[in-house]
C-alpha cells in the first residue's frame, strides 16, 4: 500500500480526485426508491405493529417479544422519502471495488508498475475486500495473494479464486490471519493492502457519495415526486459501519456540503462497538461478535475512527438487532426487489425500527421532511444462505397455520400441496 | 374495457401513443449488466459443466440427471452481451402496470371518468395483473373488484387488498373465475378489464421495449464496452410468454427496427403451449400446468397469438425446464444482485440453457455478437416462497459435505456451528 505519508489529505477534494482517478474501472451504481418503503418509514413503528391495532403495512413487527426494560413508545413519525444508493451492484458485488482500485492505483502511481508486479499485494479479508483487491489486480495484472480464514463463504472463496488471485487459508482469529499474511509478505515482498484503515481506501470508498448526491439531484429533478415538497437534494445519508474505511468516506466526501452523515450497526454481541465508543469518548479496540451482518464484525479502524469520532463530520451512530436487520433485509428483497446481504440492511433498519433514530429525524427534519439516502452496502450472499437464515421464522410461520407451496400459495393443511 | 372496434390498430406508432399516455403513471425502470452472466451465457454448456472438465464458472449444471434420449452435444458458443431490462421494479414489482394503466386510462377516454367512476371495473387474476388494476383504479379513482382464487400467493392477495380493490375469492378453474367474475358484471354493471387478450393491454405491455431501445442505446454510447465490439444498439430481446400480452407488445413495438424478438416459456407439464402451437401451426387453447413460473401457467390469448404465429413479428418460441428456471432465477439474484419470481427468470434460463436458442445465436449472431435484452418481468415473490422453491437442493448441498451457517459459512460436519 502506498506510504501513507504520499497520501492525499483526507478532504473532499481528495474524494474527487480519487472519484476521477478510478471511474473508469468501476460502475456508476444505481440509486433507487420503493413507494412502500418510504410510506413504511413514515408511519409510526406502533401503528405498523400488527398487535397494537389495525397494521396498515402487513409487515411483521420485529420487536415483539424482545422489548425488555421500560416499555418504550413508539410514536416517532419522520417524514422521508428515502433513495437507495445500489452498491450490491457494484463490481464484485460491493463497494469494496472503489477503495481497493484506488489503492491499487495510488500504489502503481507512487512505486512504479514494474515494481508493483513484482512484488505483487497481499491483504487478508473473509469476503468482499478479497474480491476487490482480486479484480484490481488483475486489471493491473499484478499478483494478488488473498488470505482468507477457512470458514469463509464458499461463494466468496470462489468468487476470489475466480479473479486469479492465490487464496491462501488462515485460522479465523486475526492472529491467525495476520500470521499467515506476514509469512506471505517475508517470501514474496507483496505490498499490504489492508481492508479499511487506510487514507487511500477511505478515499476510495467515499466517491460512492459523490454520485449519490448527483444521482438523488437527477432524479429528483425529473420527478419532484420522488423527494419530499420542495426539496431537491439529499439532507442525509446512513450508512453501514464495520471497520469505517466506507462510512469515513462518506463524512469526508460530504463535508461542508449540508449533507448530515450517519452510520449504522448490528448491536449483537457488542458489534455497535463504534456507537459504545462515541459513548465512552473512546475508540474500542477488539470485538468478537458472530452478527449475521458479517461485513460488519471488525472494530473500527484507528483512521475511520479519527473522522468519525469527529461531530463536525459524522452526525451519530445507531445500532439494530438481528431480528431488525432480517426484517429489513426481508424488506428490501421483497418490496424493493433489492437483492442485498445482510451487513447492507442496517441502514434500513435504522430508520424503520430504531426509535432514537426516528425521533431525531423527525425531530431535525420536521414537518418539511428530509430525503434520506440509504447505502446498500453489498449483494454478496447467495439463496443456500437466505434459505437458513430465514428457516426459522418460516417454520414459526407454518405452525401459526397452513402450509405453503414453492411460489408461496396456501394450501390447507392435510390437503396434498 | 373499451370496446376493441375504438382500438388503435396494433403497431408501433400505436406503441408510441400508449407510451405517452401512460408515462406519468409508471417507472422507467432501469437497464443492468452483469459482466459474470456475459461470461456464462458466451461460454459452451459442456466447459461450464462440473463433471466435464473444469467448472470455470463454478455453477452447478441444471442437466444433470435429467437429460434424456440421444445425446446432446452442449458445443454452442454464442458470442453475447446481456442487458436486464428490470421490471421487477416497476410499479406493483411487475411490468403489468402498464398495461393496466393504459387500458383504463383509454377506457376513461371512451366512456367518460363519470360513466367508469359509477360502474367500477373488475377482473380475474392470481397475481400481478390484479395488483396492477387495483393502482391503476386507486389512481384515477375507479371501484375496482378483483376475483383471486384462494389459493394464490398471500403477499399478492394482502398487496390488491392493500391498493384498496374489493377483493372477491373464487375456485381457481377459469370456469370458476369467470362465473364469479360475471356474477359481479351483472351487479354492478363493471367493465371487464382482462388480464392480456386485448389491444389496449397490448400496446401498453409493449411500452417498455421502447424504453429498453433507448437505454441500451445510453448505456453504449457511455461505455462501448458494455455492448459487443461494434454494435451499438439492441441486436434482439428475449421475455417470457404466458398469456402473450407482454410478448406481443414487444412485437409490435419493435416490429421494423430490425431488432429481434423471441419468447420464452416454461416446459413443464405443456406449460410451452405457444411452443407447440407454433410446431402445429394452431393455437393451443387450454394448459394446466403448475409449472413455478406461475406467471406462465395460461395458454396464449387470441390476439396474442396473431401476432406472435406471424414470422415477421416474432423470431421464435423456446422453452425451458424447472430446474433452468431455478438456476436462472439463482443466477440473476447471486450473481445480478436482482430480486425476481420464476417467471422473470425464463429468458436468461433460455440463453444459459437452450441449445437450441444458443446455437441459434451463434450462427445468426456470427463472430460479431449480439447486445441481448432480457426481460425480467417481475419480482413479486417472497423470502418465503423462495426458501421453499430452493429447499430441495440445499438438502442435497448438505448431504454432499459440510453445514453451512446462516451466513454461508461452511462449517465442518461434527463441528458445533
Amino acid at each position: 500500500m502506498a506510504d501513507t505519508s504520499t497520501c492525499p489529505p483526507l478532504e473532499r477534494q481528495s474524494v474527487q480526485a480519487a472519484h476521477k482517478r478510478i471511474k473508469e474501472h468501476i460502475r456508476r451504481t444505481p440509486v433507487v426508491t420503493c413507494a412502500t418503503l418510504n410510506t413504511l418509514a413514515s408511519t409510526s413503528q406502533s401503528q405498523r405493529c400488527p398487535s397494537s391495532g389495525p397494521n396498515t403495512a402487513s409487515e411483521p413487527c420485529p420487536h415483539h417479544g424482545e422489548v425488555s426494560g421500560p416499555p418504550v413508545k413508539f410514536t416517532a413519525r419522520p417524514n422521508v422519502k428515502l433513495f437507495f444508493k445500489c452498491e450490491n451492484q457494484q463490481r464484485i458485488g460491493a463497494f469494496k471495488a472503489r477503495g481497493a482500485f484506488h489503492a491499487l492505483g495510488r500504489l502503481i502511481e507512487v512505486d512504479g508498475i514494474e515494481s508493483v508486479r513484482k512484488q505483487g499485494v497481499v491483504t487478508h479479508s473473509s469476503g468482499n475486500h478479497a474480491q476487490a483487491l482480486a479484480l484490481a489486480a488483475r486489471t493491473y495484472d499484478v499478483p494478488a495473494h488473498i488470505v482468507m480464514p477457512s470458514i469463509s463463504t464458499p461463494s466468496k472463496i470462489s468468487g476470489t479464486q475466480s479473479l486469479g488471485a492465490n487464496v491462501v487459508f488462515s485460522g479465523s482469529t486475526s492472529e491467525e490471519r495476520e500470521a499467515v499474511t506476514s509469512d506471505i509478505m517475508k517470501k514474496t515482498g507483496a505490498t499490504l493492502v489492508p481492508p479499511y484503515d487506510h487514507p487511500d481506501i477511505i478515499l476510495g470508498a467515499g466517491t460512492q457519495a459523490l454520485e449519490f448526491e448527483e444521482q438523488v439531484e437527477e432524479l429528483i429533478s425529473h420527478d419532484h415526486d420522488l423527494g419530499v415538497a420542495g426539496r431537491k437534494r439529499l439532507d442525509a445519508v446512513i450508512a453501514p459501519i464495520g471497520g469505517g474505511g466506507m462510512l469515513s468516506g462518506i463524512c469526508t466526501a460530504l463535508h461542508g456540503t449540508g449533507i448530515k452523515v450517519f452510520g449504522a450497526e448490528p448491536q449483537f454481541e457488542g458489534a455497535n462497538d463504534a456507537e459504545l465508543g462515541l459513548k465512552h469518548g473512546k475508540r474500542i479496540e477488539t470485538v468478537k461478535t458472530m452478527t449475521i451482518a458479517d461485513g460488519l464484525r471488525t472494530p473500527v479502524g484507528e483512521i475511520p475512527w479519527s473522522i468519525i469520532s469527529d461531530k463536525g463530520k459524522c452526525a451519530g451512530i445507531f445500532s439494530v438487532t438481528e431480528e431488525q436487520i432480517k426484517a429489513a433485509m426481508k424488506l428490501a428483497m421483497e418490496r424493493a426487489k433489492l437483492f442485498i446481504e445482510p451487513s447492507a440492511a442496517v441502514g434500513l433498519a435504522t430508520i424503520l425500527y430504531n426509535e432514537e433514530f426516528r425521533t431525531l429525524v423527525q425531530r431535525e427534519a420536521g414537518d418539511a421532511g428530509w430525503n434520506l439516502g440509504i447505502v446498500l452496502s453489498g449483494g454478496n450472499t447467495t439463496v443456500e444462505a437466505i434459505t437458513k437464515l430465514f428457516a426459522v421464522s418460516e417454520k414459526v410461520a407454518e405452525r401459526a397455520g397452513g402450509k405453503v407451496t414453492a411460489n408461496g400459495e396456501k394450501v390447507a393443511v392435510n390437503v396434498p400441496g
